[in-house]
């Protein structure tokens, strides 16, 4: 394909999104759901094709030089074929927050006015690796009555176009509107540029990726972008925190699911309790095959030759691993401003008795999620009853933490009056 | 300046400013209101700086090739100044909506959750010519706990350095934290540039002035910006309408102030009334000076020499004067489909006695206020009851529509636990 071609198909999917996004606001909850269970009986109809073309991508992961997680992310099985069905019918079982009133007042001249929850309209989601993305975000944008354009990753490139065109295929027996779900045939980084740029036909992307993609993406989109960035999730143990607590909350919070976002990256330690806190939590980590990266302070208390030196740039890694970050401050303050410095604004917990330090610490610490005596794995949509998450935005923009289908939504203004004039 | 001193400096005000921000969320709403009456008071007592300096702006005006519109937005004279410290005391007499509980809910592990308002932390202002912007901006993002860098234009570059120092000084007396306004004090093109890069220390940008300079901090800008773009705004004349209604509507929102981005600039009319209303509302703007420019069928039944024939520039076009475009319809579809590819997406309203026309128009126009029986010119902070606003968003994320300080908030959720883990 010629640049040319590229540019004129995309801008051609633009177009196509816009007008779908008007046929989509016509859509009553009711046909928006027989459409979603219509979308996930194609996906279940089309499980040879999604294999098949699944082994595609496989076949040449080793060329595109996948590691063997990658290769596991991308890999889809029937039983992961049936999950994603089974996601389609649950999103179809949630509340459609579209059309509801979030307020509602009268001005003194009569007029009634209304905040009312709309789509947003038209979204971009530009992904890698997971072709189940192309399923989940579909159809979460689809709920609430966006039209989607996906451009996912040239490893998945068959097994996104067969998921797209099962959920169109679907779709269409239960009357999905032409071009509500879209997906760029083709892989040509242009597309991505091109997405970026057509603010008239795109009201928003949302990059799902490494932090090399977004940081693409936000250089060159004209329409907000929500990011997902990394999750440098910290555990604060105050001098007042049950250690008891304390430790099972930095257990759970940094092993239960090391390879997700909201898992812990660094923990605080108040200098009042480390003597006894550093040895404690130390050997119980060290157990479970943490690796430790201490400051000075710490290494000194636990009295253990494991734990290594942490340099600078560990105060602001997200790990992923097996691997904590330890350091003593000296109080609350200098645990928020560490925090709000080194963090990445995702998910942050104190773990103390005093209300008056837990309330300061919600006050003043900058993220999206700020607990109080629980693990950091909590900030999650499901975990906060949302039913099912596009992400965790750390943006403060319309969208921060969890962001699930009331965060895919607009809102617009209703007046109803009876010839009021300014 | 060179240009490493100019960039070393931004970078070291937005750093500035997010440590401001961070001082701000320690404040009370008392306190805020106490600093923001010694503002105004602040504002009140440099009367004679104020002028002194904006004498020197005004002098330059002609050098910059200001028109006379331009130069009496820039002028300050002892009535306008007392305006701006009376609009500093009305924010400080506004609802703080920062730190309200937005919702509150309990999970079956008994943790208990808060989405609570917070301030977004750090905002940068980029505007042109009317240097009561630098307060207006600055006492609302005060308001709701957030720290703004200030970048005005540099034919009001005088006006704003003392009307800045006016806030900083008078905000000091009663405890302004340091640097919670700032003012770049020089008006080289590369700060707006420095601006729009530091994504680290501004949170989002919000451009108030022309296309132009809206258009150049989107490309820049790696931080969401808010956008106040132009009101292309109609009014549809449907064919269940009062006439007489409508005729009122038509008139209030062309002609009660022109230049402003709520006034009409397209008016349709539906095919089945037009022969009746065309020739009415022709006479009736005819009379009030206003040029009519319209499509072949609204010309041939208004049976008058003076209107001439539109362009398709004219549908898209924002008059801000007394300059009407105006099209017949075949219906209510057609009306929608007009309004929502040539509009602007601000306001757009219909005049008819029919709920379900206006239902569904209320449903399918993509705008932020989208009215049934009344004057576009509604679309407007004060008249919806918000107090004050910073502008009406022609964006569909975060801000839509009148922007008041509940849409200068972010928000995070907290949670409390007693020992939870996932």
């Amino acid at each position: 394909m010629t640049s040319e071609e590229i540019c004129e198909q995309v801008w051609q999917m633009g177009k196509q999104a816009r007008a779908a996004a008007h046929a989509l606001t016509k859509l009553s909850t009711e046909k928006k759901n027989e459409i979603l269970i219509a979308m996930a009986d194609g996906v279940m109809a089309r499980e040879a094709e999604i294999i098949e073309a699944n082994e595609q991508d496989l076949a040449s992961a080793d060329d595109l030089g996948l590691t063997d997680a990658m290769k596991d992310r991308l890999r889809l099985t029937p039983e992961r074929i049936k999950a994603m069905a089974d996601g389609i019918r649950d999103v179809a079982g949630l509340h459609d927050p579209t059309g509801e009133i979030i307020k509602e007042w009268s001005r003194p001249n009569g007029i009634r006015l209304q905040k009312k929850r709309t789509p947003i309209g038209t979204i971009g989601i530009i992904y890698e690796s997971r072709p189940n993305v192309t399923a989940d975000a579909a159809v979460l944008c689809f709920k609430t009555g966006n039209a989607t354009i996906l451009r996912g990753g040239k490893e998945a490139i068959h097994s996104n176009r067969a998921i797209a065109a099962a959920l169109q295929e679907g779709g269409a027996t239960a009357g999905l509107p032409d071009n509500s779900i879209q997906l760029i045939p083709f892989t040509d980084r242009e597309s991505v540029r091109h997405l970026c740029e057509m603010d008239t036909y795109l009201d928003l992307i949302i990059p799902r990726g490494g932090a090399g993609l977004i940081e693409a993406v936000v250089g060159m989109a004209r329409m907000p972008v929500i990011k997902h960035y990394d999750g440098i999730c910290h555990v604060f143990v105050d001098k007042d925190a049950g250690l008891e607590m304390a430790e099972a909350i930095v257990v759970n919070s940094k092993i239960q699911k090391p390879s997700v976002c909201n898992a812990l990256e660094t923990l605080l330690i108040h200098k009042d309790v480390a003597k006894e806190f550093a040895p404690q939590i130390a050997e119980n980590l060290l157990a479970k095959n943490v690796e430790l990266r201490g400051d000075e302070t710490f290494l000194e208390l636990c009295k253990d030759d494991r734990p290594v030196p942490a340099s600078d740039g560990d105060w602001s890694t997200e790990y992923l691993d097996y691997i904590l970050a330890v350091k003593i401050v000296d109080d609350l303050d200098a645990a928020i401003e560490h925090i709000n410095h080194y963090g990445s604004h995702h998910t942050d917990s104190i773990v103390t008795e005093n209300e008056e330090a837990a309330e300061k610490f919600q006050l003043e610490i900058d993220s999206a999620c700020v607990f109080w005596n629980t693990s950091t794995r909590f900030a999650d949509g499901a975990e906060f009853g949302f039913g099912a998450e596009i992400g965790i935005s750390t943006d403060k923009l319309h969208a921060r933490g969890p962001m699930a289908l009331e965060e895919l939504c607009s809102y617009k203004y209703l007046a109803f009056g009876t010839g009021q004039l300014k």
